[in-house]
C-alpha cells in the first residue's frame, strides 16, 4: 500500500493536476475513484468538511485538499526531483499570479457548456478574453517549451485544462473557442504538454468524457 | 527614495495586507496613493495591466500585483526576520488552504454593504457561514494566540479584513454580522491581532471610512 493516496474523479481536471504532479515527481499513489453524482464517500466527507469535493491527497492519514495547493505541497514535500517552480522570488510570484489568475477566470469556460442563450453567449466572450489573455502570456515564452522553462511547471500544470478538455466542451456545447489562428502561442503550448508522457498517459479519455458531459447536456436542455 | 514601492489605496484591506507584511518584516518603501475612482494612474495601468487593480508592489522597476501574492513575495525575499509561513509542507498547505477560502469566499462580508433586501439577505448567511467556518479553525489554535502560532503568519494576515472592515460594514449596512458570543474564537483573535504595533498602527481611520462607505451606501440606495 502506498503511504500516498489521492482520492478523485476520472474526468476531472483537478484531479489530473494532482495525477501529473504525482507521475512528473515518480510518487507512488493509490487511486481512490470518488462516485460523486451518486454517493461521496465518507472519506471524502470526513478529509474535506469544507468544500466535501475531490481531489484529496492523503499522506500519512493527513488530508490536503484544493488540485493547486495539493502540487505546491507535492512540490514542496519532494523538491528535489523535476521542480515545479524556479527559487527566484519574483518568477515564483508570476507563476502564482498566472496561477490565481487562471483559477478565478478559468470556470467561465467550462460554464460554456453548462449554460444556452445570452448566458452562453457571456461565458463565451469571458472564456475568448482569457485565452486572449494567456495567449498574450504565452506569446513572452520565447523559446521555452513550457511556462516554467524547459520543464513542467506549476502553471503549466494549472492550465492544462485548457490542453485536454476546452475541445471537450467545444464539442458538447457547440461553440468554437480555441482557434489555432487565433491563439497560437497557447496552441504551440498545448502540444508541447501533451507530448511528454507523464501527461500524455495521464489524460481521461476523450471519447468517454464527451459521452457523458454530452449526457449531463442534454439532460440541461430537457429541463429547460 | 526607498527600493520598494507601493501603490495601494488608503481604506483597502488588500493594501493594509501589504503594508502590515513590510512593517513586520521592517521593510522601508515608499507609498503612493492612487485616486481609483477617479482616475488609475499611468503607473497602476502600466504595473497590472491584467486586473488594474491596487495594491502593486514594484522593487526594482518588477511589479507584483495580488495582495496576497504579495505578502508570499515579501516572505521569500525577506525570509528570515518575522518568517510569515511554517516550514512544514504541511502546515504551509493548510495555511494556503484557508487563505485560498477567504480569498474565494470573503467577498460576501463587503458584498453585505453593497446591496439591500434578498440579496443583501443572501450575502448576510454566506457571510455567517463563512464566520461560522473561520471560527470553528480557530477554536483548533489552542493557546496560540495567532493562526500563524505565537507570531502573525499569512493567513492572520489574510484574515486582517475581519478584524477591522467588518464593524465598518455592519453600521454602514445596518447588519450585525460577527457577534463576540457567536464567534467567540475568532473574536479573540481579533483582539490579539489588532494588539500587535505593525498591525494596529496601520489600521485606516475607523471615522473616515465609515463616512466614504456610508456616502456609497446612500448613492446606492438613491439609485434603486
Amino acid at each position: 500500500m502506498a503511504e500516498v493516496k489521492l482520492h478523485g474523479v476520472w474526468n476531472s481536471p483537478f484531479s489530473c493536476r494532482v495525477i501529473w504532479a504525482l507521475k512528473l515527481k515518480g510518487i507512488p499513489y493509490d487511486y481512490i475513484e470518488e462516485d460523486l453524482p451518486n454517493k461521496k464517500s465518507p472519506e471524502l466527507l470526513k478529509y474535506n468538511p469544507v468544500h466535501k469535493k475531490i481531489p484529496v491527497l492523503v499522506q500519512g492519514g493527513r488530508p490536503i485538499c484544493e488540485s493547486m495547493i495539493i502540487v505546491e505541497y507535492i512540490e514542496e514535500t519532494w523538491p528535489h526531483k523535476y521542480p515545479f517552480l524556479p527559487t527566484d522570488p519574483y518568477e515564483r510570484a508570476m507563476a502564482r499570479f498566472w496561477i490565481k489568475y487562471f483559477e478565478e477566470k478559468g470556470p467561465a469556460i467550462w460554464m460554456v457548456s453548462q449554460t444556452t442563450g445570452d448566458e452562453q453567449v457571456k461565458f463565451k466572450k469571458e472564456s475568448l478574453e482569457i485565452l486572449r489573455t494567456i495567449d498574450d502570456h504565452a506569446g513572452t515564452l520565447g523559446k521555452k517549451k513550457f511556462f516554467g522553462g524547459d520543464n513542467i511547471g506549476m502553471l503549466d500544470i494549472a492550465l492544462g485544462c485548457i490542453a485536454h478538455w476546452t475541445e471537450v466542451i467545444e464539442d458538447v456545447a457547440g461553440v468554437k473557442l480555441f482557434e489555432a489562428h487565433a491563439f497560437p502561442y497557447l496552441h504551440a503550448w498545448t502540444q508541447n504538454f501533451k507530448e511528454v508522457p507523464a501527461i500524455k498517459e495521464n489524460l481521461p479519455d476523450r471519447d468517454k468524457m464527451l459521452i457523458l458531459f454530452k449526457r449531463g447536456r442534454e439532460k440541461l436542455l430537457a429541463s429547460q
